[in-house]
């Protein structure tokens, strides 16, 4: 378990089209799996308020929605350097993250990206501050979470 | 422990010049405590390859370097939220922050300015590519952090 990865996380990255990351030589697999989660935390964290907006539950607040997309977004671009290879459930303990991930690279690049795309629309349309315009995205966002969780988190 | 915070969390916050930050009704101290958990955690992600850098323990790279500088500086924005009154260690057991953070807010607050402010100076030096500045906004930025976990931060 205390396997260290290589240098350069970027080599092991699923082909995401990621700026070159480098971390220092003695990143764990664990702390790979700890920065996902903190990754999917905060995007988490930042999603469930808009929700909570655009379903009614809190007062719309046009300024908060643009900054928590905003978050979502950027998170969004900073978790494919979180699924490195080797950081999965047979290194890891303490992951919901499934082995398909990295036995099937390209169906999960192509879910990561959908997320990624709809979270930058997300983003763009949070700043014209259309509540309707927002929902609609939001649910669009919403969608490309489930179909990634659905075939690569557990449950 | 089940106590839940009341909704907007930004009137508990410590007065850090925030925008309004909306979350539902039912945000637990407990989830407060991971999501400042996972701010630090992605701050320490992207510093420490910084750090690497500057230091020659690993190859400087420009493009990265300005990458990871960028989150630190959005991850310092968020982190005033991460501190919600009642959520500190008389209420949640798995944390690392000290009651002196909401006994002493102005303090904290002041500490969290300093880091925030030298981390999007960080941020800025990172884009011109500039390597002796980047070292030395580097340094200037760990200052900010060694002062307020000195303080603030249980060892």
């Amino acid at each position: 378990m205390k396997k260290t990865l290589s240098v350069g996380l970027a080599g092991s990255i699923l082909g995401l089209g990621l700026l070159a990351v480098v971390q220092a030589a003695e990143t764990k697999p664990e702390d790979v799996a700890s920065y996902r989660q903190s990754v999917y935390n905060i995007i988490g964290w930042n999603f469930k308020p808009i929700g909570a907006m655009v379903k009614g539950e809190v007062p719309f607040d046009a300024a908060a929605v643009a900054r928590h997309a905003q978050y979502v977004e950027l998170m969004s671009k900073a978790a494919p350097e979180a699924f490195a290879k080797g950081t999965g459930p047979s290194v890891v303990k303490k992951t919901e993250a499934k082995e398909e991930i990295w036995t099937k690279p390209a169906e999960f690049d192509s879910k990561m990206k959908d997320f990624q795309q709809e979270a930058t629309k997300l983003a763009e349309v949070a700043k014209g501050g259309d509540q309707t315009a927002i929902k609609a995205q939001f649910g669009k966002t919403a969608e490309t979470c489930k179909a990634c969780h659905k075939e690569f988190r557990k449950d």
